[in-house]
């Protein structure tokens, strides 16, 4: 049974100084009036980890009642920083197994009234605990492949730094970006180290935002054409290879399988640069680029908005921000709203479109394809 | 499309000297090798809290990797306490959905290592927050709702003590039970108070452990003829009605009408009695017994193993103890292993059975029919 997309909505992302139940239930009730459903038969909801970043727990059942719906089946879906994504296969499941017609789908997340170093300390629950009990945190794993990339692959830090300044340069044409603002390649390098060779302007920022999306099984506007999901070890030094994701090399094989059709279909993108590089990695894993040719790909503009295959059009999770269980939903949204020719002062034109999220340190990774309606 | 239960496992709860991996990976590799399947195409692990309770999160792909079966897609479902059967329920939906063959549903919690209160504090976030804010916890807002049913239903304590002495009876015949011995009605009714009128022997303990099972497309012995979801609002005052639960009654209405048939076919039922009175509640919210009926029920030991229709012949949650996210499994484990006829010590006569799971304070429930092969 085919599945489509009738409603998206988001909040703007960035420090918000508002509740993340709020941020939910913006994002929900943009994503049901878009949709003109006031009570879909089911509610998906993904949050990374609200109980200790918020102190709230049950989330299926508080986010319900808040919505008004607590008579509406919902449930929690977790799959660490790619959690959003999670929720929509589980919807797309749930819908394709004919127990339900419509489903809302929403994640958020509420991090910047933490301080930072908890903040790291919670998301680094995410890595492998024996790779945690020697001090690993997520930029210093970023790091280490990044380092590895450079060496094994070529990777040079300036085509690694474009990527920021791209991205930057297409958050700053999107309302609901963290980021509103462009950036040189200048300050991207000279930018302060975090784990050498990332600097600061290389690593999405720390983010609050919700994003929401009504499935339903009767045709909408984007059709849901494919969708995958691929893991791997969560110890990074149980994997053969370093420099590619084999978790999402496995959700897009899975992916455009589902589909019938692969990469030479895609006409615009969101990968997850939580770090610049991954942005170039994931171009390669997802086969949107032939291998050792995503740098230079991108130095050429050819992702940029107004290239050959626009990627990260929202600015990504670099610009847009990165409010964790918020992001695989709202890389969708914001491809809905480019396949629907709704994405103002960054459209690009397009017909298919491929969103890649990345859980963990690439241990549980989702690929999405998403194509307009004939 | 039909689902089947191919394999079931289950480790002894109780307090365990054992991590939460561990204690996962035993249920899970029981289950695997009931089912003789060494690597299923999916896996969906319930976890409550395990970011709080044990420290670790991205607990899918930490589960997949343990299990080394990194490459397998694993996911993790969290509907507060009831998270197990919500797990079963996600597995269910992509086999129904033709997305899998085979799914390894695994769920457990480990929480003695820490302090009572702070296991009450983190099971607490399961209560609406407004509530909480007023120093709700889960043993005082079961005991108002007992105090209410005593009030407006005529429970008697006498019947709400016997739930808990025939558990314990039970329990003492499931080596798998976190208590292993008998209590009289007089030590239950004599035990110290808790959250008046509920007394220590009324409350299901504190326990570690884990449950898995195995459903497939293939047939096997054990078929999921029903299973549905019913909701309520998390904040209890919001509520028309205290002394019954809207979601049970929502979720049993969902999974007779799934299956096809209604409760006059069931013969055993695991009900979810994390405080006795609940079993009385459940039995009628579920319309295995009529309306008012149910202490007498209980008082006759119609609900005895013996009795017309045995419940909690595993000791149920107040014997055989509740790891939170273990026991919607554990629940249908329990069946699986009566419908097979190998509940030794305790089987009971059986083709159809019905397991009941309760989330938070009763906001997120299930009930899931299981029907023998013919």
């Amino acid at each position: 049974m085919d599945v489509w997309i009738a409603g998206a909505g988001m909040t703007r992302f960035g420090k918000r100084d508002v509740a993340l139940l709020d941020l939910m239930a913006e994002a929900a009730l943009a994503a049901l009036a878009d949709a003109s459903i006031e009570t879909p038969d089911a509610i998906m909801v993904a949050a990374m980890n609200p109980e200790e970043f918020t102190g709230e727990g049950n989330y299926g059942s508080l986010v319900g009642t808040y919505l008004g719906l607590s008579h509406v089946p919902a449930l929690r879906v977790e799959t660490a920083t790619s959690s959003g994504m999670a929720a929509v296969y589980a919807g797309f499941a749930s819908l394709a197994a004919g127990l339900h017609r419509s489903v809302l789908v929403v994640g958020g997340e509420k991090m910047t009234q933490l301080p930072t170093p908890r903040v790291s300390e919670i998301i680094g629950r995410s890595i492998d605990p024996h790779e945690r009990s020697y001090g690993s945190t997520m930029p210093a794993l970023a790091g280490l492949i990044t380092r590895a990339a450079m060496h094994e692959r070529g990777f040079v830090l300036r085509e690694i730094s474009q990527v920021a300044v791209k991205n930057h340069a297409h958050g700053a044409r999107n309302p609901y970006a963290h980021f509103q603002g462009p950036v040189t390649l200048e300050a991207v390098m000279e930018s302060r180290v975090v784990a050498d060779p990332l600097r600061l302007l290389h690593c999405c920022p720390i983010s609050d935002g919700a994003a929401a999306l009504v499935l339903t099984t009767e045709p909408a506007s984007v059709r849901i054409a494919g969708i995958g999901q691929g893991t791997d070890s969560i110890a990074v030094r149980y994997r053969p290879e370093l420099t590619s994701f084999r978790a999402t090399q496995a959700a897009a094989e899975a992916a455009y399988r589902m589909a019938g059709f692969g990469p030479e279909r895609v006409e615009v993108a969101e990968l997850h640069d939580a770090f610049a590089p991954f942005e170039l990695i994931s171009l390669e894993d997802t086969g949107l680029v032939p291998s050792g040719k995503a740098g230079r790909a991108t130095l050429d503009g050819e992702t940029a908005v107004g290239g050959r295959l626009p990627v990260n059009p929202s600015g990504g999770l670099k610009a847009r921000g990165h409010p964790l269980a918020a992001t695989g939903i709202a890389q969708l949204v914001e491809l809905v709203w480019q396949l629907r020719g709704r994405a103002e002062g960054r459209q690009v034109p397009a017909r298919v479109a491929l969103a890649q999220s990345i859980g963990g340190l690439a241990s549980n990774n989702w690929v999405t394809l998403l194509e307009a309606r004939r």
